[in-house]
């Protein structure tokens, strides 16, 4: 039987302002990757949101961003490896303490937003990342963009690596995803978005943009909490998981 | 032999501002109240200062406070337990990481100015920092106020807690701290606080500014870091400490 | 013909996250207080805030609130009149500049949350707002609660004041508002809420919890733009005062 | 008789923590750019900086930054001209209140750090902070990087500009600043660098690296309030100045 790991980020509310539908979908994903209070979250936010994972036997993650609120950690800085490091580390630490007050375990790392893109495009930082979830100790895991050289400075360092994949988003030839704005870049035909899945997981490959067969293995896939309809495309990917026989768990 | 522990707030820089001399203290103290972020420090100094305490032998301990960078964490914020709970065990994490990556763990937690004062002062929210304290695991201290409501409320929660006194802050005779701006609130003659300092350690008292004999028994003493001089009166009290037979050690 | 000012506040959003229903309910008020980026908003949101207040024909106010993104304000901070002054200044005049941009100008300041309590009760506070106000020149009027302490501040400096009322809120007997968890603190019906609007705007009085006449003479009334159904009372309100010849606009 | 410009970066203390030398390099310059809270500066920092240059005659800037605290603005972030539009605005406003209430107006705006850069070297940037600079009105200038794509922004716009030059900094051929870490990238020899500066305002050229004469046109001079010696180099610039019949008085 096969399996793949369902992640969604979670806790990006933020003091009185709420965002995301997480009680309405985590009961349908296997892994929650939680904002730490750099481009979302803070410490009610983590805690309210780890309680609900763990009720719901969904594995803890921390999502680390840049510092920047405003901007929902979505604009590039220009930041050293040391940065990242250090940047990583404190936000991991902080959901870590959350999650064994909560009698569960951080079990996972995934960057967020320009966090996740610098990761997955330059060494240097990737490999402090790493380093950074490393030194968390505790064979906490790295969600990196499958194909990435974040999976790479992982692999480098010794840190188990899981590689992402989406569903929803088109991919390029050489395996990247599609800018949002390429038609096509975001597929909103849930049955498509399904197939595409499905593809992916039994057998191994995606259908690009331009019609290639690419090659691609992902450990887990991403649903986007934020988006309208996230829960029942979350409901659609498990009925269909279900008649193919794939088992939806944390890595 | 008697023990004492000597502890000092450390970290407390900030991005390109610098404060304190860590360096030149560090070599005295036993253990070190790391700021998190929230009042001063960032992860990058989080780091550093962990770094040297671990190479100085130093525990590791942090000092959480209420979230006012511009305010120092000195300005009273009216905050519910919950939010007290929220703020340690988010803070206290992001440092525990740095501990262990440094290969340490994390030691204690003092809270830092008005949160100090406010859990010392408040059952409720004593209690709430006690329980994030718990929460934590793995045995860490909790420092507070020697006598506070913060004491008794880490007791009934069965977190180790350890006294906290001062050598060169003058006390009322309920024993309770006297004001800065009092008329021998601050003890600047180093000679008087170290013979305050032994007396409480070898005697269990502090003459209280009145003249009285107030009962005192201190498990840790505070360096004031930011003070021009801390490292010779830092110096002075392990001289003097030296002599009469008190070792200096990390409870 | 009477005359009334109806304001709300607005401009609540954040970044990427969205408050209020500021479209819907602009056509209905005579003036707007711009959350400042303190509590809530940004300069983008202030921006767009601005811009639509002036398409309304609208006053623009600035909303300035104690630091504290996550608490929205609404965390009662220990401050000096000094920062009092400081913050009241530092936000109205970040306001100021886009409605000079807009090609409007500056018409008032109404603190938000913790603040706007803590001036109404604490004289040298009030009148710190107020000195704050008077500096800004130009003639900035300055909102506060009818027959609080921040009105006389305002009258003893020669600042513009102008009273505050609350249709939706319960009163006490001494002309304070009821807290609102108790019994009628909150009026949530509709008429009952346009009945004591019309009963203080035109008689000057409104009817205390325990069925006191108590006077008032309120020169704005709130519209709570936060609660659902704010654009639905707002046009009841506007229908009921022209029944009634009542005027709506901007003192 | 020439005249020439002084200006200094004022106001990077931040809450509890102290840079540079204010009152130190404050009489010898003609005009302050104060940082405004986004990487240095508090509402009581700004007020208590603009008090001091208003004390000495001093001209009144503003100097705007990224929101990056803990980077003192620093690090490049990829921003929108919205966004730079919006920043600079936001900022300038809060400062212009202090000025006003000073008794004083808003002379200028100089961006700082990494937003100095990006605003020398982008097209749709510079447009954008000049436009800004212009909706402020009172014909406010923007003080930029001499011969910088942000002085044609300017120009463009009908924003009066002010061409900055560095008395201590080395020259490309190409009249760009060379890096700091190059040899020759600072001029720490005090004459070498007053005869720079003579050189630029007496002749309008200066000496690249290379031994090339590249012709310059300063309108202000900046200094460096956060060097050691900075009040002793403007001390000699000044005596420099008095001997070759410059007179130093903002533009």
């Amino acid at each position: 039987m096969k399996t793949i790991d369902l992640n969604c980020d979670m806790g990006e509310s933020f003091g009185a302002w709420k965002m995301g539908a997480d009680a309405a979908v985590m009961p349908y994903v296997s892994s929650a990757n939680i904002a730490c209070g750099f481009h979302a979250g803070d410490p009610a936010t983590i805690r309210g949101t780890v309680r609900l994972a763990v009720d719901h036997g969904v594995a803890v993650g921390a999502h680390p961003a840049l510092p920047d609120l405003q901007g929902f950690g979505r604009r590039v800085m220009r930041i050293t490896p040391q940065e990242m490091y250090d940047l990583v580390l404190y936000q991991a630490g902080a959901v870590e303490a959350f999650a064994r007050a909560a009698g569960a375990r951080l079990h996972h790392v995934k960057c967020h937003g320009a966090l996740y893109n610098m990761a997955a495009n330059d060494e240097a930082l990737s490999e402090a990342c790493a380093r950074a979830v490393k030194d968390l100790g505790g064979g906490v895991l790295l969600y990196a963009l499958a194909g990435s050289r974040m999976m790479a400075g992982a692999a480098r360092l010794g840190v188990g690596a899981v590689g992402e994949a989406f569903a929803d988003r088109g991919y390029e030839d050489d395996g990247t995803l599609a800018a949002r704005n390429r038609p096509g870049g975001m597929i909103e035909d849930e049955p498509k978005a399904v197939a595409q899945a499905l593809a992916m997981i039994g057998e191994g490959y995606v259908t690009s943009l331009s019609g290639k067969r690419v090659p691609v293995k992902p450990g887990t896939l991403c649903l986007h909490g934020d988006q309208p309809g996230a829960a029942a495309f979350a409901k659609a990917l498990r009925a269909a998981f279900k008649l193919h026989a794939i088992e939806v768990q944390a890595p």
